[in-house]
């Protein structure tokens, strides 16, 4: 699939559709940034009159040309886009880039139009960019194609930005300019008439000059596949990807419809498939360049304890609440740490973490204390904090980060505090592969995430579950409930016969026609139990005497079966009594949920969450895409906020948890599976203690069929 | 209180006492400041040996200067210090900076000096500043005092900004000369020896040059006398406030602890005391400007609609999801100015909210648009979006920006996303009042803040409860039970005892001694009532039959006073029996804690939050410090994140929060009248429906002497 996609990125020959030389138009931008960026390749400007532009030889046609093209970029009106893909073929054409606006976005025509061109081009073996885009950025040296009509060329690096905003990327590459912050490639990929984020994602996670991938998205194609593609370049790639989807709030998810001719699925889907993929989700632009800027330049921590050593106490103080809140620990330095700082150090300076080298340290001072705190096996990660006090010398402590840097593997970011003075030594910290911040807060949150990151490497289970399950079996139940309905209502009895094919697990139940089999049926169930009259002549089992609770032991049963039936009858002499349904009584435990609704566009996503009233105020559920990993499953039971009951608060025992797990997997299992069932109820289970399983105590299902 | 700190900052003349020209020294820094700062006074710098510094003619003595002085800053060795303050007094000094350090913070020796020139200082009616502090600034143009070694002077403005730590004070400074941030009082308190917080909140409070206050803060002198202060200066005034309080996690705290000499409370009692005071506490100094900004710069929001214009649909989006997460609602225009939107937008263009003025968009077409939202009455502030595209004229849109502002008493904040190109829009902006945060979520969350602000202003009851309670019976019961004790449980009973001294809903009960008594007891309480036998000579009532459960009638409980008595003398048959207890049993309602702690610096915190084993494992509960206005007490009951259950979940009907809020007032008015509660829990106290009341249904206290 990659194959496809590197001729649009690095072209020998580029023809540009649309160039001109009328001055602030997109024609004339693509063709000077193809130019000043020094596009290593040959480049063919295509206009109908002009012999040439900027210099260079331009062609009334495409076919014109005399040479074979690897690359069009189009910045021609829609109308002729189809046309051209169909000349594109003739000259050998891989790969197109559509900035012409005008197609889905406008909907009507333009959505037809798009439909048109996607045909044309996949008839054509044309890989599409766009429409609607930026264009395209490659910074390679072999390569430097800015083919696009944003006003900058960034600076290389070894971030792949990829964008379904074209505007938002002009705001990117202008704070990027500003932040010194270097690109791989960065792509505007606009309506993703072909190539979509999966493609891109894939192309990036291949990509060697690529250590972070970088995204701003307003929707996602495809569920399942993104999660395959990407979950593979985090995990077993390693290369880390940091995500804004927008459209979160409703609000904002109505003004991302009338934005792009896309539906913005819901949230909760989205959070689910980042959360499967390993990817970073993070709030704004600005936390999204904090964290690229960490993970494209520093090594990952091996652990959560940082070492914080500032001239300041204040600052160090509050590095420390944002790593604690953030789920970092203060490294506690070894003996061996504190005797050299204290050797080193003046004596009011403060040789605990965070190491305070007071107000008048110099670079040196600083070198020796940094220098210090790293080799401790007790430190993960160091953040260096300045504040430019009167006798501070910034660029001098500036130069010494990355030379301490250099003789470890562990990270270290900074904050120096400021703006202005600070200048001189933050370019220095920056153009040395040290990320710096303008307060430490920045720095604490930015440190958690790498170590977040680096956790998650290691997790195991990264497989799905194998169960045996009658998948054909539920097949034919399906087929028979819905009965050629559109839909179909399951309560839980009939409910419970498709779980008890997944393997799920419920209350046994055994109907006794007469008290010798009690004894057996006693032995197969988990006491107490409840027993009910089963008669078609009495409809109000308790009026009519015909239920007893809490039966712990056969002696019991046998008696509580001879009144039952004797009451049966006392209540209506000629009834017909099938006899008595024995049941497992669900005893006491934790409640939670697990629930199952369809999104129209990824698919089942499985509900996890403690049951209860307090928690449904709470909200307190998370979501993942199903099918699922085990370890997603682990993941969602431990990510509620109400985690901590089921470890066991209060001197209660922590709950079952691989129960849970299990029932989570085969719950996902059964919907993966049977894409009828549209909305699954288990609500709750109940939750005994380690060991002791869990039990569904009512659920439901709806089912709709695949037609509807 | 506030004349006494005047001359501090309104100097006509100052003494530098330790005033050199030895490079990089703190008193060739102070001096020099204050020369370039261009101080409006008369200069005394005080040297043994020089004969002038600067050109300023020196002395070798404060004494040997000829005239009189109103401030002294003091820069000279610690010891040196008391004599100097005896010294001063004889040249009519008013006040003292003493930017020295080497007292508290570094404990033993320190602290004792410390504690000499306080005494000293308050006998010779001079207030100090500091010590351990940079120093402080006055921007006022008839003062222009720069009474500190910051390496540089700020800008004019109107933020007031007080620091407890003076390293800080560099970093601020320094990022505050990058933003173009001005300051009306720039003032590092350092040790707080005399002038405090409090004191520097009241000065900023009556000061008219100062529009919003920013604090940074490592602990607090005093709970109540700051929350009286600073709620005086939020609601009465209307100014805002903004904190940053560092040492929040444990971890902090250590770092506070052997940073300053101050002992660090309790994150608790400090949210409570912001949140009493109308204080916006942010997380650090990136947000605390953010909010600085918008607060001295543009009007308060009268409501949370606001509206976005935008020349790019990604980021409009990102903004409505920002400002959806922190509480604000996108305005729905009036059909006015959709159809006047609709007038001036091409076709293409979003003309709902948020409004898309599309990529091409000149400033006439964004000063179209943005002075149409804004004269929408339902629109009450708006935040415009630019990004920085091909045909985007940047500087004339930042242009118009301020001219629609004049025009308006609705606040606009701007997002110019981007660094590099934007720059020259963004000092314009800047420069003409308008806010300007480089990416759309912190415009969003600023305008939240803004709004919130707002609201608080005109809440009602700022007031405390007054009721009719028995404190002298509570004092006496306490001396009784303490009986001389350092300390003294008190369960239930006893302290339902307390409670009912001070009116909060106990459950009635009575002892009837002969039947004749029930039917009047019925009518007393609330049924059901349980009724207990009451003899010494049983102990275990239920064993003996005494106790009988849900009476819901007199007949009922006249058969049941029968049967008791009867049980207990056939339990025992010479049992003297007292009579039988008819107590209220409490019904089923919805439960919630109120408790109080005692902070050793603070006195009592009153904490509520809902009950049950869950809320214990959510931590969802907030505090106060007693006493406390009515408005606290119901923002108490609101600020829970489980208020949702209060108000009536899956059809249970809203509780009595009435009923709540005067438990609450109660609670705290009892724990302030008597510090010899140390602690005291109701757990729980049952809530029933709205003007249904409640019911304490356990509860315990605990007495410690005051001497203890």
């Amino acid at each position: 699939m990659t194959d496809t996609i590197e001729p649009l990125f690095s072209p020998a020959s580029i023809a540009i559709v649309g160039a001109t030389n009328r001055p602030n138009s997109v024609g004339q931008a693509v063709m000077r940034n193809l130019i000043q960026g020094e596009f290593q390749g040959v480049l063919y400007p295509v206009h109908p009159k002009l012999k040439s532009i900027y210099g260079v030889k331009a062609y009334p046609t495409l076919t014109a040309i005399p040479d074979s093209i690897d690359l069009a970029v189009i910045i021609v009106k829609p109308e002729v886009v189809p046309d051209l893909l169909d000349e594109a073929k003739g000259k050998g054409v891989k790969g197109a880039v559509i900035i012409t606006a005008g197609f889905k976005e406008i909907g009507g025509k333009g959505a037809e139009l798009e439909d048109q061109i996607k045909a044309i081009a996949a008839r054509n073996n044309i890989r599409l960019v766009g429409p609607n885009c930026l264009g395209i950025i490659n910074t390679n040296k072999d390569v430097r194609m800015n083919a696009s009509f944003a006003r900058l060329m960034p600076r290389p690096g070894n971030i792949g930005f990829i964008s379904q905003s074209g505007a938002l990327c002009t705001s990117v590459l202008d704070y990027a300019a500003g932040r010194k912050i270097g690109f791989s490639k960065f792509i505007s990929f606009g309506n993703k008439a072909d190539v979509s984020e999966i493609d891109l994602l894939r192309y990036l996670g291949d990509d060697p000059e690529t250590k972070v991938i970088c995204m701003y998205l307003e929707d996602l194609s495809a569920g399942q596949e993104f999660i395959r593609v990407a979950s593979e370049i985090s995990w077993n790639k390693g290369k880390p990807i940091l995500a804004v989807k927008s459209g979160t709030s409703s609000e904002g998810a109505k003004a991302a419809a009338s934005h792009t001719g896309s539906l913005v699925g819901s949230d909760s889907a989205y959070d689910a498939i980042f959360l499967q993929s390993g990817i970073q989700r993070v709030e704004g632009i600005n936390e999204l360049f904090h964290y690229a800027m960490a993970f494209s330049r520093q090594p990952l921590p091996k652990g959560r304890r940082i070492a914080i050593v500032t001239n300041a106490g204040g600052p160090g103080i509050m590095a420390t609440d944002a790593a604690i809140r953030h789920g970092l620990k203060l490294a506690a330095f070894t003996d061996e740490t504190t005797a050299a700082l204290k050797a080193s150090l003046p004596p009011t300076a403060n040789i605990h973490n965070p190491v305070d080298v007071i107000g008048d340290a110099t670079h040196e001072r600083y070198e020796s204390a940094l220098k210090t705190v790293m080799q401790d096996p007790n430190v993960d990660g160091a953040i260096v904090l300045l504040t430019p006090q009167a006798m501070t010398d910034i660029l001098e402590t500036a130069q010494i980060v990355p030379n301490v840097a250099k003789q470890t593997d562990k990270p270290i970011l900074c904050s120096f505090m400021g703006i202005v003075d600070v200048s001189e030594g933050v370019a220095h910290l920056e153009s040395n592969g040290i990320p710096n911040y303008v307060f430490p807060e920045a720095a604490s949150r930015t440190m958690a995430a790498m170590v977040r990151f680096g956790e998650r490497l290691n997790i195991g289970n990264r497989v799905p579950a194998g169960y045996a399950v009658r998948r054909d079996e539920v097949s034919r139940l399906i087929n028979a409930k819905l009965n050629g309905n559109l839909s179909c209502y399951l309560p839980e009895r009939e409910a419970t016969e498709l779980l008890n094919c997944y393997g799920l697990p419920l209350l046994t139940s055994r109907l006794v026609s007469d008290s010798t089999q009690i004894a057996a049926a006693m032995e197969a169930m988990r006491a107490p139990v409840a027993m009910k009259i089963v008669s078609k002549d009495i409809v109000h089992k308790v009026d009519a005497g015909g239920v007893k609770l809490n039966i712990t032991d056969a002696d019991q049963a046998k008696q509580a079966f001879e009144e039952i039936v004797a009451n049966g009858l006392r209540f209506k002499a000629d009834a017909r009594i099938d006899g008595v349904l024995m049941q497992e009584m669900a005893g006491k435990g934790v409640e939670v949920i697990i629930g199952c609704a369809r999104d129209s566009k990824f698919g089942p996503i499985v509900m996890f969450g403690l049951g209860g009233t307090l928690v449904e105020a709470l909200k307190d559920v998370t979501f993942r895409l199903a099918p699922m990993f085990i370890a997603s499953a682990e993941n969602m039971i431990r990510s509620i906020k109400t985690f901590n009951i089921l470890q066991g608060v209060r001197g209660n025992p922590p709950s079952d948890l691989g129960a849970i797990r299990e029932c989570i997997l085969r719950v996902s299992t059964l919907v993966a599976d049977h894409p009828e069932i549209s909305e699954l109820d288990i609500n709750p289970l109940i939750v005994y203690p380690e060991g002791k399983g869990a039990v569904v105590a009512d659920c439901r299902i709806m089912l709709a069929s695949k037609q509807a």
